[in-house]
């Protein structure tokens, strides 16, 4: 009885890195009842002043929640904190939802997904942009693959942490969405790096050049919000780097299997690679203007 | 005792093609006394109906304006308009302005505002940005280059033509903005051309793609607005990608003489070239798309 009202009760949240505990804390503001785990231990302190309870295994943060979000790394991490032993898998309940956040290739998705459903455990793959800022505001842009009724399911919660919730097809249609959110940033980026390269090596204003154009075709939230880090050359997180290398390794790896040429999304890959050699990794993924500026003599 | 006033009388426009037609239409819509003049005969007859007078040559047009602005296509055009027997510089009254909406080369544009002052007129460049939509709207980017005193002169009436008016400094200064704009662009189009080729390729509802990341990181003027145009492989004007090209050939010049390496901006400008080899050069700037597509198999 309980089951069939579909009132969401306790949320899980495991993986709690720059994202995940911004988007925990926006869950228990919204006046969910909150239960953490983070692999590494001391991450849920400010959680747990909030009121939320910290399981001891994700295999216990699973038996005691309805939905389990988590925001990690990569596929391998999302496959630990599933299905390694005390993991959630383990502890999750037939009819409860699974909602990776983490920014994973689709067919690693499916693959987690097939196991989850063996135990009767559903899954949606929910990867979200808009970094740090979006996190810690709920303004993140969430893309949504999945069944339907799982997605509506989802909705509430997923409300408490983005702005924009859109459910793109079945499950692994969010990371495929995501991919391609990361090869438009790529080059976006790239576009505003030359521009602001060419203006500075102009002489011109280059703060009042992006204020020229910023309202026109050339418009961009890469050119609103990170040509800033680009003229001053300061690159303060953010999103880093290597975590959109990381991403663009998955968007390249689809493109492969579909048959789509990339060649300024490969560029980019290129030039990150070079830039995490070269320490840079950790900045925000407007360094990849690095590359441009370098190659100019800036 | 007049000339001291500085009240703007009568405008004066030479050059009647897609954009300086609705600049013209514009002026009169916001109550300018105007005066036009077109190379090829016929295409005034709407703006004479509107109250414009017909000059038969840009000599007579300059004789009888304060301010005359052309919008042509390029150096030689400019050069035509203004020196050529006949020309505007010859009817031009010391002390009136001149300005110059066409996209040039900034070191032709200086050479122009050079000779121009030897006979007492003063000039602006003034690029937009926009395409016809903005010519019609009169929602343009407009990047001024030039002395301060002319740019208050011309505030109202380039306020008639564009939304955003910037002063970017000395003379040439709007046309180094100009082409920081295009190099952004051509970027930008090619980000959301792999993006889009990406979403199709892997079956996505690509509008819903588009959709979900319009208001995100990945967001921009041309993933809004002509996203859909790459999505159906359909490219109505716009902005004619011949034109960019070579504004995109201006750019390039620019970077050689200053020492800016543009990647992404020398791909695009050869990608255009095959495409205006293949007969698209009339097409939407959009139509870049198409070199995506095209290597993908689509």
């Amino acid at each position: 009885m309980e089951a069939a009202q579909r009132v969401t009760g306790r949320i899980g949240f495991a993986g709690l890195g720059t994202m995940g505990a911004y988007m925990a804390e926006n869950l228990i503001r919204a006046g969910h009842e909150l239960s953490v785990w983070n692999r590494s231990p001391g991450r849920a302190t400010h959680l747990v002043d909030l009121g939320a309870a910290e399981a001891s295994t994700p295999a216990q943060l699973g038996a005691t929640c309805d939905i389990v979000i988590t925001c990690v790394t990569d596929a391998p991490d999302v496959e630990e904190v599933l299905f390694a032993p005390d993991g959630l898998a383990e502890g999750m309940r037939e009819g409860s939802l699974f909602i990776d956040c983490s920014t994973i290739s689709p067919t690693k998705a499916r693959e987690f997904a097939s196991r989850l459903s063996q135990r009767g455990i559903a899954m949606l793959d929910a990867p979200v942009s808009g970094g740090s800022e979006g996190a810690r505001l709920a303004t993140l842009t969430i893309m949504v693959g999945g069944e339907i009724d799982d997605v509506e399911r989802a909705r509430e919660v997923l409300g408490a942490l983005g702005s924009t919730i859109t459910h793109l097809g079945p499950l692994g249609a969010g990371q495929w969405t995501k991919a391609v959110n990361q090869v438009i940033l790529a080059g976006t980026y790239l576009a505003v790096a030359e521009g602001v390269t060419l203006a500075l090596k102009a002489g011109l204003d280059a703060e009042r050049v992006v204020g020229a154009l910023a309202g026109g075709a050339a418009g961009s939230w890469v050119l609103q919000n990170r040509s800033g880090r680009m003229i001053d050359d300061d690159y303060p997180i953010g999103f880093k780097l290597r975590l959109h290398r990381k991403d663009l390794g998955i968007a390249l790896a689809l493109a492969r299997d579909v048959g789509a040429v990339l060649p300024v999304t490969s560029l980019a890959a290129s030039f990150e690679d070079g830039l995490i050699g070269e320490g840079h990794g950790d900045e925000d993924n407007s360094a990849l203007a690095r590359s441009i500026r370098t190659l100019s003599g800036l």
